[in-house]
C-alpha cells in the first residue's frame, strides 16, 4: 500500500538471502534440500546477472505448478542415449534448472575428449534465463550454444494468426581476455513476452513493431496483448529461426514442440514436456584458449572503439548489460520491487515458512 | 542492345550446359578436371536452387580474383586439427566450394561414429548459398547448420558507424517425410548485399529498414549504397547474431573477422581467409530418423494450415522458395538475364573458349 515513486531506492536482497529463502520454498513443496539449493543459486544467479524476468520473480509460479502436480518434485534425471559427442537427457519432469545442470556437464564432459559436444533434452521444464546454460561452458574454457523450445505459443507462422510457435530463444557465450566474456542472450521476437507484461504493469504503451493485431495492425496497448501476437525479428527470417530453434530443441528431442506446447501461464496441472539443448565446444581442440581469447578482445575493442552514430554514447557488447548488473548485484544485491517483495510475502505465508527479510 | 520486357521468357540454360561451361573456365585457370567439375557441379546446384546471387552470377568475379592471385588454383586442402567430433580444416586458399565439400564429408563421416561433429575452416573462399552445405547432412539423414563470415563489411555494430561486420549467414536444413526438407538460409541483414545491388540494376529504391544513412536517417536510393550501411535484423539482436556467428566461424578457426575481412568485391589480389562452420547431427542417434522426419511433418503441416492475415494467400515454409525453384529448373533450365549472358561471353572471350550457348 506504500506509494512509492522511481526515485525511492529499492529495498536489496542478498545473494544469501535470496538462495536461503527460494531453498526454503522448495524444500517445503518436497524437493530434496540439495536440488532446492541447486534450483536456488541457479535462480539467484539468474537475478545477479539481471534477468530479472527469470530469476525469483517465477518462484510463486513454479510452486503453483508444483502444487498442481505438473512438475515432479523428486525426478530421476537419467541419460537416455548417448555416443561420443551427443546425449539425449530424459529430465522426468523435474525442474528444468536441474535438468539443465545436469545436461549441461555432461556435454562439458563429453567435449573434453570429442571437442565437441551437444546435449538434447526432453521432459524438462522453464529453466530460467538462456544465458546461465550457455555460459557455464566458458568458465571451463568452452564455447556454450543453448537453444530452447519456449513455454507458451504467441509467434504464428509469418503471414499467420495460429499461435504456433514460441519466442524460442538462442544464447551463445565465449570468453575473452580482458573483454568479455560475450553473452548473446535472445528471443526470436522483437521483444520477449515477459516485457509485454512489464509495460502493462507500468500502463505504458509498446513501440511499434512489438506486437500486431489479427488484422495486421499494429498493436501497441499492453493491456490488449491477448488480441494479438508478437512479431518476429526481421519478419520472416526470425519466423524461420524460431522454427528451426524449435524443431532443434523440441522435436529431435522427442520434446513439446508447435502444437504441443502447454501455456505454463495459464496451466498448472499438465507437463510442458520442454524441450532444451545445449552445446559445448572446447576452443583448446581448435587453438590456444589464450589466442582465441586475445583475438575476441580485438574483434570487442574494435566495436567499442568505432565512432558512432548522432545521440549514441557507447557500442555495447552483448553481454555488456548482464556484466554492470552482476558487478553490481553481487557487492550490493538485487533490487527488490514491492509488487515482488509482495507476491513473496504471500508465498511464505501461505507455505507457513519464514519470509525473504 | 536489344530491349527486352519482363513479359519475354528468358533463355533457360540446362544443368549439363552450365556444369559444362563452368568447368570450361576453371580448368582454363588452372584448375584440375576433377576439381573444376565440383565447383561447376555446386554453383550448378546453387541456381537450380534458385540462390541466383550465388550461382554462375559469381563466375566473372572468381576468374578475375584468381587472375590477380588472390585464390590458390592448386590447393592442398587438409585436416589440421580434429577429434572425435571436431575437425579443423585449412583450405590452403582454395576455392570455397572445395573447401567446403571436404569440411562438410568430413562432418558427415564424423557425426557417424560420434552422433555430432562440428568442423571449423580457415583459409577459404566464398562458397556460394549457405543452404548448399547445410543440406548436405540431409541426404545422410542427418541436420546441417552452417555459419559463415561474409567477404565484405556491410555492418556497424548497432549504434556504431564502422562497417566492422560483415552479412553473417546461417543455414540450417533437416528432412521431413513428405514435407521438406525444411531450409533456412538466411542473412543476419535485413536485406543481403546482393539484394542492393539488383535494386539498383532495376533502378528501384529500397524499403525503409534496409539500410540507413551515417546520420541515422532511412537511405531509400540504392545508387547511394555506398553513404550508409546494412541494417540488422531486430536492431541490436541481429548485430549481436552477426558478431556471434562471426566469431564461431571466423575467429575460432583462426580465419578472419572484424577488421581482418578483405572486400572481396573490390579486391581481386588479397587472399580472404574465409572462415565457415559445418555442424552435422545424426538424427538417429536421438531418435528413429521416419519419426523424427514424421513430427516435422505435422507442425510444418499445422503451419500450412493456419489462419491466415487479411491478403495472405499461403504461409510460406523455408525452403518452398528453393523447392519450387528446384522442380522447375532441374527440368526447365535456368533462366539466364541477358546482362549475366553477356558477363558470361565476354569471359569465355577474354579465355579464349566456347561460350555457354
Amino acid at each position: 500500500m506504500t506509494s512509492l515513486t522511481d526515485a525511492t531506492p529499492l529495498w536489496r536482497a542478498s545473494r544469501e538471502q535470496l538462495e536461503a529463502f527460494i531453498t526454503r520454498v522448495f524444500v517445503t513443496v518436497g524437493i530434496s534440500g540439495i536440488e532446492a539449493q541447486s534450483i536456488a543459486q541457479l535462480m539467484t544467479q539468474a537475478d545477479i546477472n539481471g534477468s530479472e524476468g527469470h530469476g525469483i520473480f517465477r518462484l510463486p509460479q513454479y510452486i503453483r505448478r508444483i502444487k498442481g502436480g505438473a512438475v515432479n518434485v523428486t525426478p530421476h534425471i537419467k541419460i537416455e542415449r548417448e555416443a561420443a559427442a551427443m546425449g539425449l537427457v530424459d529430465g522426468d519432469n523435474g525442474m528444468g534448472h536441474l535438468v539443465m545442470r545436469f545436461a549441461t556437464q555432461l556435454a562439458i564432459q563429453k567435449a573434453k575428449s570429442a571437442g565437441v559436444a551437444w546435449v538434447g533434452v526432453k521432459s524438462s521444464n522453464h529453466a530460467g534465463p538462456a544465458s546461465l546454460y550457455a555460459s557455464m561452458p566458458v568458465a571451463e574454457n568452452m564455447i556454450g550454444l543453448y537453444l530452447a523450445v519456449g513455454n507458451a505459443n504467441h509467434l504464428p507462422a509469418w503471414g499467420g494468426l495460429d499461435m504456433l510457435l514460441s519466442t524460442n530463444p538462442i544464447a551463445i557465450a565465449l570468453p575473452g581476455l580482458e573483454e568479455g566474456p560475450v553473452i548473446l542472450d535472445m528471443a526470436t521476437t522483437v521483444a520477449a513476452y515477459g516485457k509485454v507484461k512489464t509495460k502493462a504493469q507500468r500502463g505504458q504503451m509498446m513501440p511499434e513493431g512489438w506486437m500486431m493485431d489479427r488484422k495486421g495492425e499494429p498493436l501497441l496497448d499492453p493491456q490488449r496483448a491477448h488480441e494479438g501476437f508478437l512479431l518476429p525479428i526481421g519478419g520472416y527470417k526470425g519466423y524461420g529461426l524460431a522454427l528451426m530453434f524449435g524443431l532443434l530443441a523440441g522435436t529431435l528431442n522427442g520434446a513439446a514442440m508447435g502444437r504441443d506446447v502447454v501455456d505454463f501461464n495459464a496451466d498448472d496441472v499438465t507437463a510442458t514436456n520442454t524441450g532444451h539443448c545445449i552445446v559445448a565446444i572446447d576452443i583448446s581442440a581448435f587453438q590456444s584458449v589464450e589466442s582465441f581469447a586475445q583475438k575476441v578482445d580485438v574483434v570487442v575493442r574494435d566495436l567499442r572503439a568505432s565512432e558512432k552514430l548522432p545521440g549514441v554514447d557507447s557500442i555495447r557488447i552483448p553481454g555488456d548489460g548482464s556484466h554492470a548488473a552482476r558487478e553490481d548485484r553481487s557487492k550490493n544485491g538485487v533490487p527488490m520491487p514491492p509488487a515482488l517483495l509482495s507476491a513473496l510475502s504471500q508465498l511464505a505465508e501461505s507455505l507457513g515458512i519464514d519470509p525473504l527479510h
